[in-house]
C-alpha cells in the first residue's frame, strides 16, 4: 500500500477536522441533547414560500437560472441587497460594490488567501468563530485574538495589541469581528467600541471585516449601526448570507466593500469555484425582491426569541453559585462562565454520561488560553430538550465542582 | 483615498482575471459569433424534469433539503454516484470513496490547497484547461506542461519529464489530465498511452488527477476505460460534475478516490465553504436515481454531435491550405492550428474585426510556448452562427496570411 500522505504540502499541517465537528459525532448519540451545534432551526425554513419561488423561477427562467453565472453574482442579486442594505441599514452600497459567495465561509477562505502569509497577523476576537481560524490558518502567518467583554471587543487592549504588533514589524492586514450578536459569545459590540474600534482601524490603516450573518436577529434593545454604516474610507468590509434568515442549504452569502477589495475577492473567488449556484441566486434574488424575507424575518425572531428567554430562565433557575452567563439580545448563541477550577474539556466526558453536549471554550481561542468557558446554542433544540438539557447541565456542573 | 492593495499577500500577484473571461467581454459585443466560450447550450438543459424533481424534493423533504449538509455530501447522492460509476464505468467505489464539491473547479483549487507549494511541480497537458492554472498557481510550486499528440499526453515525454524533475529533486504531486475529449483540445488519450501513464505513475508513486467532465459526450468511436477503472493502488482521483450532462448552475461536482485522500479533501472543502448547496444535491441525487439523467443524455449527445459534425464540415470546406484542426469523438471543443507565421494572440483583433471570435492557444500553455492555436467551441452556437462563424474565421486567416 502506497502512502500519498508524503505528497501533501506542508500547510495541510494546520488543516484539521473542527473540533466542533468531532464533537458533534458524540453529541448525535440518542438520547443526547446537545446545545453544541450551530444549525438553525429547520421550523425556521419558508419552505412553502421558496417551492412557489423556485416553481416561478424554473418556469420563467428555468435556462437562465441553470446555466453558469458570472463570477460576481447574478446582477439581479446583486442589486436586490444594495437596495435592501442601502434602505435597512443606511449603507452607501451599489451593485459594483457587491459580489456573491458560495456562503460566508467561502469569504473567510478568500480572505485568508487574499491577505494571510507568513510574517501576517489577523487579529480576531477572542473568543472568535471557529471556523475563521481553520480558515485562516492554512495560509500562513499568526492569528492574534484579542480579549471581549460585555461590551465586545475591549477595543483599549486593540490599541495596545496593535502598537505592540507594529513595534514588532509585523503587518496586519484585517482586524476581523461579528459585533452584533457574535457567535460565540452571543455579546454585541457597543456604539462607543465600533467608534474606537473605526478610529484604531483608521489609525493603522488596515481593513475591518464586519462578519454579520446574526444582524437581523434581535430580540431585545436597540439597533446599533453596523460598522459599515459608520465607514468613511472603504475600509470596512462587510460578510452577509442567508444562512441565518432563509436558509443555510442554499450556501449563498456576498461581501459589501470597497470596489477595489472586492475585485479582488471575484478573481480569488474564479479559481476556487468560478459562480455561486446560479439557481439559489435566482431564488434568493426573488425573495428578497418580493418582500418575502422581510415578510419572514419576524418569525424567525418570534421563535428564536422564545427559546432565547427560555433558556436564560432554566439558566437562572438550574445553575449552581458561580456560574454566569451572556444574555445576548439577538442571534443563536450564548457563552457560559463556570468557576475556574473547572475544564470545560475535561468536564465533557461527564458531560455526555449527563446525556448533554456543549462546545468547550478554548476552542474558540486562537492560542485556547480560557479553559473554564463553553458555547450553548438556543435555537435549535425543542423547547422540553432546552428545559431537561439545561438542567442536566446544571447537575453536570454541580456533580462536578 | 488609502491603498489596500499594500496589505495583500504575495501569492495574489500570480491570481489574476482569466484571460477567457477578458476576451469574453470583446466576445458578447453584438454581432460577434463567439466560439470562445466554454458554455453547454441551453437547449441540453431538461428543465421541465428538473422542475419535477425539484418541486418533489421541496415538498418531500423541504427542510432537509434546506439544512446545511455534512461536508461529504449527502449520502443519497454520495450512494447514488458510487452505484452509477460502478455500474456504468466499472470503478471499484463506495459511498465512502465519494465527496461532493462545489463544481469540479472546487476540486481544482483543493488540489492545488492540500499538494503544491514551493519546491514541487505539478505536471500539466500542454494544453491543459485553463482554469486548472489559476486554481493551482496561488499555492505555489511549477507547473509543468507536457506535450500531447493526437493520441493525448505524450506519455514517452512524460517519462522523460518525471526522470529529469527526479534527478533535479523537484517533488511532483500529482499529474493533471482530461484524458477524454480533452478540453482544450478536444483529444483522447489511447488506451496504450493510459496504461503507460498509470506505469509512469506507479513508478515515481505520485497522484494522477483524472478529470472527466466529458467523458460521457461521446459522438463517435469506441468507449475507453477510465483511468479510474483501471486503478489498481488507488493512486487515480476521479473528478467529476452534473455541468455537462445536467445543468451548471446547479455547481455540483464530486471526487472519487483513496479513502485517506477523500479526507484531506473533506478537511480542506470544511474550511472553503463548508458544504455544498444542500438543495441541488438533493435534486441531482433524484435525477440519478430517477433514471433521468441516462434518459436525458443521449439528448445532449444528438445536438452536440450535429453541431461538432457541422462545424468540422464547415471548417473542411472553408479552411485554407496549412490550417489543420482535431475530430474530437466528443466533448465540446476543438483545436485548430494555424500556419506557424500566425500568432493567434496578434490575429484577435482581426477576426473581431471580421465579428468571430476564439480562444487564443498559448493562454492553455503554463509556458505560453505555443502560438498558432485556438480552441474553438462548437456546443454552444446556433448552427447558423457555427457556418457563418467558421467562414468569417476562414476569411481572418486567409487575410492575415
Amino acid at each position: 500500500m502506497t502512502d500519498f500522505s508524503r505528497l501533501l504540502a506542508e500547510r495541510t499541517g494546520s488543516m484539521k477536522a473542527s473540533e466542533i465537528r468531532e464533537l458533534l459525532k458524540y453529541a448525535s448519540v440518542p438520547g443526547v441533547i446537545s446545545f453544541a451545534g450551530g444549525l438553525p432551526n429547520p421550523e425556521s425554513f419558508p419552505v412553502g414560500g421558496l417551492k412557489k419561488i423556485t416553481d416561478k423561477i424554473l418556469t420563467e427562467k428555468g435556462t437562465k437560472a441553470l446555466q453558469y453565472g458570472t463570477t460576481e453574482g447574478i446582477p439581479e442579486l446583486r442589486e436586490a441587497i444594495a437596495k435592501r442594505m442601502s434602505e435597512l441599514k443606511g449603507f452607501d452600497a451599489k451593485m459594483e460594490n457587491i459580489t456573491i459567495m458560495s456562503g460566508s465561509q467561502q469569504a473567510l477562505d478568500l480572505l485568508g488567501k487574499l491577505y494571510m502569509e507568513p510574517g501576517k497577523v489577523a487579529i480576531v476576537e477572542g473568543p472568535t468563530y471557529l471556523a475563521a481560524l481553520g480558515a485562516f490558518r492554512p495560509y500562513g502567518g499568526e492569528i492574534v485574538g484579542v480579549r471581549m467583554d460585555e461590551d465586545g471587543l475591549d477595543t483599549n487592549l486593540l490599541e495596545e495589541t496593535m502598537k505592540k504588533l507594529k513595534a514588532e514589524g509585523k503587518v496586519v492586514p484585517f482586524i476581523y469581528t461579528i459585533p452584533t450578536f457574535q457567535n460565540p459569545s452571543g455579546v454585541t459590540m457597543s456604539e462607543e467600541r465600533r467608534k474606537h474600534l473605526l478610529e484604531i482601524a483608521a489609525e493603522h490603516d488596515v481593513i475591518v471585516v464586519e462578519d454579520d450573518p446574526y444582524g437581523e436577529l434581535r430580540y431585545a434593545g436597540k439597533e446599533l449601526p453596523n460598522l459599515k454604516a459608520m465607514d468613511k474610507d472603504g475600509r470596512v468590509v462587510y460578510f452577509g448570507t442567508v444562512s441565518k434568515i432563509l436558509a443555510p442549504g442554499l450556501r449563498t452569502g456576498w461581501i459589501i466593500g470597497d470596489e477595489e477589495i472586492i475585485g479582488k475577492f471575484v478573481i480569488a473567488k474564479q479559481a476556487a469555484d468560478l459562480c455561486t449556484n446560479t439557481l439559489s441566486q435566482h431564488i434568493i434574488a426573488e425573495a428578497f425582491s418580493s418582500g418575502m424575507v422581510d415578510a419572514h424575518i419576524p418569525e424567525i425572531r418570534k421563535l428564536y426569541s422564545r427559546k432565547r428567554n427560555l433558556m436564560l430562565d432554566m439558566l437562572e433557575d438550574s445553575m449552581p453559585e458561580g456560574v454566569t452567563w451572556t444574555k445576548p439580545e439577538g442571534g443563536m448563541f450564548l457563552w457560559v462562565w463556570v468557576p475556574e477550577s473547572i475544564n470545560t474539556k475535561e468536564m465533557f466526558p461527564t458531560a455526555l454520561e449527563k446525556k448533554v453536549a456543549y462546545v468547550i471554550g478554548e476552542a474558540f481561542y486562537p492560542d485556547r488560553s480560557v479553559k473554564n468557558a463553553m458555547r450553548l446554542n438556543f435555537t435549535y433544540s425543542s423547547d422540553e430538550e432546552i428545559k431537561d438539557g439545561v438542567k442536566r447541565l446544571a447537575d453536570t456542573i454541580r456533580d462536578y465542582l
